[in-house]
């Protein structure tokens, strides 16, 4: 059943690293994993692991059938575990998902997922970050009216406003990143959260996942500050997409999408050119914060597994990432590929300096302490940079 | 890509209905009623009519191809559009879509898509209640424990319990089916909603839809009133399976859902019988009121067409519809098969008369009133039914 | 403890019917209501409830110890039946408050705060409309540049907006005064809403209010309803603050505020005006999507009566209110003192018309339909009007 | 106008810490270390300082007619500068709120704000995470029946229960005292942003606060971070509060509040005793989804100052940090005052037993990995403990 505004909702790697084949290639690695583990603790002879791990191939696996099936249980898990047991064959398949709970596997499934979402989410942010440095040192001393209320104040430069949008996007990244790195851990409790951390260990390590001090079956603690980095980062991109369109629009005529030239046709008036990159950062953008706000409210979850509470969190996660992903890959076109119109911000400065205005009259006079801001954000910009790129 | 969660939240035909596939359907029955409306205004030739409505087939059309191409306009009218017009070819391509702009289509295609999700949801409401009915009126005089911030309180009837659900199923699907009837109309308003309504009346009539004042592309009301009426829906469930999952504990053990029996096992602990119904209402209801709020913060739409407001309406919509549908789909075989547990109720009252509340040593003294109660909510609710089957 | 925003979020009528002190004067009027009620069925004596009613008299209550005492039972009754009970003295003291539960006083006192909050908001947004439709009368022909994505598109009317605008307050404001008359309920059920509705009804009638078919301690449909109307009327006001924003632009400089000539000023730029009233609208606006998804999620409501689900309902439902309150008295001042610039309308169009879009060099041609829609708008508008003066 | 709610929702000292006093007191705060850096760097005459910093008494100042006049233009510093101006008289009125503008003030002010309510806050929830870490200690091997999905599966310690609301409370005080240290900054970049930092710089340094890179008038990452981390932590307390009402429940009897004797009562029924505590907790941490959703919707700040986003944060971010402090004070009293019912937990284990569920005949034998799992959270704890004391 294909969306059809997956054009605008589902762009870019991060969201296509959140569907369902994603997701059950990276549950078929967690049992991988687990039986791996298992062996190493002498639980599971080695024989059984290897099968289980060849049964563990993806190829062969109809997601919706699982699909299907994982809705009478409340958990596609069952369905996986049903189907890996039949190819592993007696008497091994008993060894599958030993000592596992199907939150144990769907939960560090989700992680996995999440970091492969935030690769290219991330790396679609720092090019925009990159590419607003760029406008931030190529635009330091275009003076452009400062606005607040939508009104005309006074001048700043254009470079301020786009280190502006760097300085946000390097924050929010930032945050994102250090949250990616501690709080996606491995979920391995078994069926009320007793089981010895031994096993989650070894399949924290190979899986590249953190290890919880605990199982964090009930404790959503890690979702909820992935959802709250991501649900930032997506703020700053509605931030960003905003100023574009109204830059952007035919009065101000500041900004311009340099994207690809068969974007933005209007399908009804020829002489139209929609600031498609900007709408689309907004529309994905836009949906983000009711996810979040999903997310917190699943954090009410009950004694050892919450009866709905978790269940709602698998495609909020799922559409959060994927939206947001979304976001940023239109973002890093936007920003790429954008068009400054130095002359139309002069003009639109004349506007204000006609209504006697005497700092418009001479905007560079202004400008002075916006090039020393804008000196010392792109200064931490390139710090980090260097930093993430070590 | 399947949604590996499908099972849960894309349960039954309300989900169904709102695929890419019945959207581009109705995107289709769209432009052919626009052409047989221009028609009959004597604005487009009989011929064009006929080709363009033979070229509305959806047998040919690639969704996920549609979906794609949509991504570079933020509209996936444009492609279809073009499409449109190389089947029916020149010199009559021109009279395809015909003063109409691409929300006109994307709106229009939504209220039919929003119709269709309608039909099934509102059929497992009214069976919902139904289900409820028949348990109130077996149950009237079942004593059990009223409970109050989860406390025992004083009895009541397990009649009136169900009662209560009935009722309020029943007013949340009569509000929903007036908004059903009332606010989803035709968007005919071309690109800046002054089109003549001649041609929006016809293609109203013609698709059963409500004839708007005026065109509504950045009024969203419509769609406001329809995120409230279905969210209010969703409320409703979740109290259901709330109180099913709550019911169901062990250590009160009054209801059980008798669904197929199949379902509800564990992964990991063969003694157990998970509540899955009601987990799964649970499950898709939550999700929901985050993207009522995506809806209403949607509302703030700019001049004749928003730049991103709009666009962020597409998918929660869809999302909306899918997962309050299948909350319902749910929810009818959870009441449809729910065994109630006298002896169990009773049981539990007892530990209440041992504390000394002289209400729960005689609940029938109490249950008179209850019953009265059950009487007239019966009565209220045949009648309804009654009516809608007029 | 002041707000200090209250000069933004708590303007009007609205927002001082919300107020501690009012929901202080319900719930006293609901307690007296329900003293007589029981009167006339022979439950207490009449002395009794004489006394009753003296003694709901809210002088020298003291809503800050009232609010202190509350919280040790999550409940404002408890302390104020204690008062009560004082006040009327022994032997009589136990016919206060009797055969009722707190969630039957806080309930119905909040429909009745409701229903005063309503009329004024009601109120205001009647003189937006009206505001609205006189600017649709007197610009039906005033040309202005449509726009969509925030680019220029083709012309339409200034008078077409504004009708646009009347059109959604004015169904807005139908459905909230449908749901003010149908929804807002007493509730008299008792500590598990097991009490027979005959007292019910009595003090249902004595208040004005609507008689459920059954308690509704946790079916929260009418609650939900309330948001649900309300937000979509919030939504409403804030695309016309949006609009106006953007209207008064510098750049685009077609509208202006008038308001009071105090208002608007800038503490750092003497030649600033800003667009107070429209930001307001927008400030209040922009906090109710978040609420309506509280009151939502608020609806899966335990048992008889709700563990923490129905006390978060208490202040959403009062913010609520108080904020569109709020929104509606600014864009009230906002619509009552418009400015229309005209001209600056025609120069915008000349800029479209220069680029060779033919539209725009004789926009009168496009007007007439324009007018066509203005036209039955309006006569809608006022046979709705007349309707609800009746 | 007192808040009849306010011994539910208002409840200790962090909601204390955002009353409209504490904001003024914070304003004048601002405006005084404003003139005394300016001082320093030779804007301001140091008599005009001393002037300045006198008059930013909070005596005499009128919180409620600032709001009131606040509203005339949409910022409260407005009205706030004209009266130090008064206060400070000629010709020294000019050197007051130097160089500022109204969102310097406010927004340094809600730092200010939001850094004194956390204090209280994470003082509560650390108070909280030692009294779990008390339980954890005594109930390493209490047995109870572990549940999913509300069902009895197989058993664990209570001691690993009150661990994991530890562990959960300990990472979400982490996050918060993190982000209280990094993202409460100075606000001080003038009209639009271009101010030179040094004056901002020296700001900081006197009131305690982080210094920008730049100006972040439009940049919300600090305010969306920290509410991230608050809406995080209400979760937590949700969870907890969930818990316990559901452990409280008279078919359960495990858990009981142990908080004052006159908390609880019934207004109908003298054997009730409800859990208030944990009710308040619920009722607070539900109201505060919707509260980030609207946080992260209004990241979408146009130019330098934002037409209504803002403005929506002001009351958002007060109710955000009220509410949790609130929640974390009643959990506080909560988790202090927690009464075990071992012997309960051990009928309730039986009933599971009694099933065939062999784990649960002997459920010592499972305690061996609880208690490590314990041991561990317990040692890391004390670790956090110790670092934070230091």
């Amino acid at each position: 059943v294909a969306d059809l505004f997956a054009g605008t909702y589902g762009r870019g790697a991060a969201a296509a690293a959140v569907s369902g084949e994603a997701w059950l290639l990276a549950m078929l690695e967690v049992e991988a994993a687990l039986a791996r583990a298992c062996e190493r603790e002498g639980l599971v002879p080695a024989e059984a692991a290897v099968r289980i791990a060849a049964a563990c191939d993806p190829a062969g696996f109809d997601p919706a059938a699982l699909a299907r099936d994982g809705g009478d249980h409340a958990s596609v898990v069952v369905p996986l575990v049903r189907v890996l047991r039949e190819r592993v064959g007696e008497p091994l398949a008993a060894y599958v998902h030993l000592g596992a709970t199907s939150q144990d596997v769907v939960d560090t499934a989700a992680m996995l997922v999440a970091r492969r979402a935030l690769e290219p989410l991330l790396s679609d942010v720092a090019a925009m970050a990159s590419a607003a440095a760029g406008l931030a040192d190529r635009h330091r001393s275009t003076a452009v009216v400062g606005r607040t209320l939508l009104q005309q104040a006074i001048p700043t430069s254009f470079g301020l406003n786009a280190a502006g949008w760097m300085v946000a996007l390097d924050a929010a990244a930032l945050r994102l990143r250090e949250v990616g790195e501690r709080a996606l851990a491995v979920q391995m409790g078994g069926p009320v959260g007793t089981r010895s951390p031994a096993v989650a260990a070894l399949v924290a390590a190979e899986l590249g996942l953190a290890e919880p001090l605990l199982p964090w079956h009930t404790d959503r603690t890690r979702v909820a500050e992935l959802a709250g980095a991501v649900g930032t980062l997506a703020g700053v991109l509605t931030k960003i997409g905003r100023d574009v369109t109204l830059m952007s629009q035919d009065e101000v005529g500041e900004l311009r999408e340099g994207g690809a030239s068969h974007r933005g046709g209007s399908s009804a008036m020829s002489h139209k050119r929609n600031p498609v990159e900007a709408v689309s950062v907004l529309a994905c953008g836009r949906r983000v914060p009711g996810l979040v706000a999903t997310i917190l409210a699943s954090m009410e979850q009950e004694y050892e597994r919450a009866a709905g509470a978790w269940q709602a969190e698998w495609g909020t996660l799922r559409d959060l990432l994927a939206l947001t992903g979304s976001a940023a890959s239109w973002g890093r076109d936007l920003l790429e590929g954008l068009a400054v119109d130095a002359s139309r911000m002069r003009e639109n400065l004349a506007r204000l300096a006609s209504r006697g205005v005497s700092e418009a009259q001479a905007p560079e006079r202004h400008l002075g302490s916006a090039e020393e801001l804008i000196e010392r954000a792109l200064a931490a910009h390139h710090e980090l940079t260097e930093e993430s790129d070590d």
